[in-house]
């Protein structure tokens, strides 16, 4: 079971598509996929209502993918929990998350154009796993209860601006994440009790088709569990915010690759999560 | 004229203060004040309805008073923008504006309680000029038309744990910046057309009654149009975001003044915004 949202910019609605491919309009159990739903079990009465076949089927063929989650109250991101990107970026592992933030309104659907921002000279595709929380995180003290508040995951692109983010910054990151269309999230929302380990999920990129990122899960420094926790130390975190996980090696800030221009195209994919393509444009 | 929204947490209901201190419901208009009403003209809407006397005269005694706008989309912040507090943080003037998020839940209003985080030794206040973003602004290129995208203006405590955002932080400040409550917002929100020199208003704070930080808006290092027209070279801000424009002198982190404890009172003032006061309690 994944949940969707179709529809054209600003008017996507709710949407689930079953084990067996078919997808089914959500709407007769909400207006949209957000804060409030998750906090209301809307997973598992979604569920329950595809079950008792309450959910009629959809004709959702043509219609835009959007982004999963409506309105994000936040989007916490952390930056280098994966060692070997640590190094790429010429930093030691951290010893505890660092954490910075994307605006909100940076959140778009997983096909639609990313915008090259004016001035830009170093645009960067960052794959993540994308926690999608579910129930409030405050003070959480035990991996168990961590994971109890995560309704889902998603793939997500941090997509950053590197001489943004690093040389007219001060050294504060966030404003080399924020630029319109800077976060890519989707196709789905997968229950997170759908996905076996999310300590052992493949990511891969691909720029114009060639593989940039590759790797797993497994070499988070902090896993999803630490994460939440430790975050739960240092804020609230409510039903539907986003967390970006960290990326893992293999993008054009290592100096490997080129950056990003107009008429490039980024793909990234996590295993069971799906897979997200866009267009670059110019803003 | 002054906005407020007046009620019980998460029960705030829109109200408007005439020049003659009478308060009005400001219900018949709105059913709250956040960005779609801003965007909607809802200053000027609220000016006329108020002249045409078509909003009843309120009973809001006693009520309590809440952030003056509702679901900020994003809490955008401004560090070291007085050049003698980023002194007395043992920092350069920055030659750009330095860019950092607070989480939009920790927002609350000007007189409730601020709680002290657990683990906490460094609680600081910060006293600032917030702008409320009323139209959306985008590659602006004129100080001009970014003091057109303004809406209006209140009084902000930027609350920050200055372990938290330094020493545990890898260097990212958000991470001192988003405990519950750390952003007393209000009393009220002041439409930008009634402030008559924004960069030429008074800002003061005190601890327990004792003065703290006492500045003008005259020794920011980037002018509040200065910093919209920055920030949106960068991203995209929102109708109902929240722009904290920086701290003036004499913070806790100076060295100078003892951090906060449980029991310590806060009060901050900005000429012609109002005055907020915050007990502190514990997490």
């Amino acid at each position: 079971m994944e949940l969707l949202r179709l529809g054209a910019v600003g008017e996507e609605r709710p949407y689930v598509r079953a084990a067996d491919g078919t997808v089914h309009d959500l709407s007769p159990l909400t207006a949209d996929i957000d804060g409030p739903f998750l906090a209301g079990d809307g997973i598992a009465r979604t569920r329950a209502a595809l079950a008792a076949g309450e959910l009629p089927v959809a004709g959702a063929e043509g219609l835009r993918v959007g982004a999963p989650v409506a309105r994000p109250g936040a989007v916490v991101c952390i930056g280098q929990n994966y060692a070997a990107h640590a190094a790429e970026s010429g930093a030691e592992p951290p010893k505890q998350p660092i954490v910075f933030f994307k605006h909100p309104n940076t959140v778009v659907g997983p096909y639609d154009e990313v915008l090259v921002p004016r001035g830009s000279t170093r645009t960067d595709w960052e794959v993540e796993l994308a926690v999608v929380i579910g129930k409030q995180a405050r003070y959480v003290d035990t991996d168990e209860d961590a994971l109890a508040c995560i309704a889902g995951y998603a793939v997500s692109n941090d997509v950053s601006e590197r001489a943004f983010q690093i040389e007219v910054s001060g050294g504060q990151w966030s404003k080399g994440k924020c630029c319109e269309t800077f976060n890519p999230l989707g196709p789905a929302l997968v229950p997170a009790d759908e996905i076996e380990d999310v300590q052992n999920l493949r990511l891969k990129s691909w720029v114009n088709g060639e593989p940039r990122q590759d790797s797993t899960t497994q070499d988070m420094i902090f896993s999803v569990a630490a994460l939440i926790r430790d975050l739960s130390q240092y804020m609230v975190l409510s039903p539907g915010d986003i967390v970006n996980t960290g990326t893992p090696e293999g993008v054009a800030l290592s100096g490997r690759f080129p950056y990003l221009s107009p008429g490039d195209t980024m793909e990234l994919e996590i295993e069971g999560l799906g897979r997200q393509k866009q267009s670059l444009g110019k803003a």
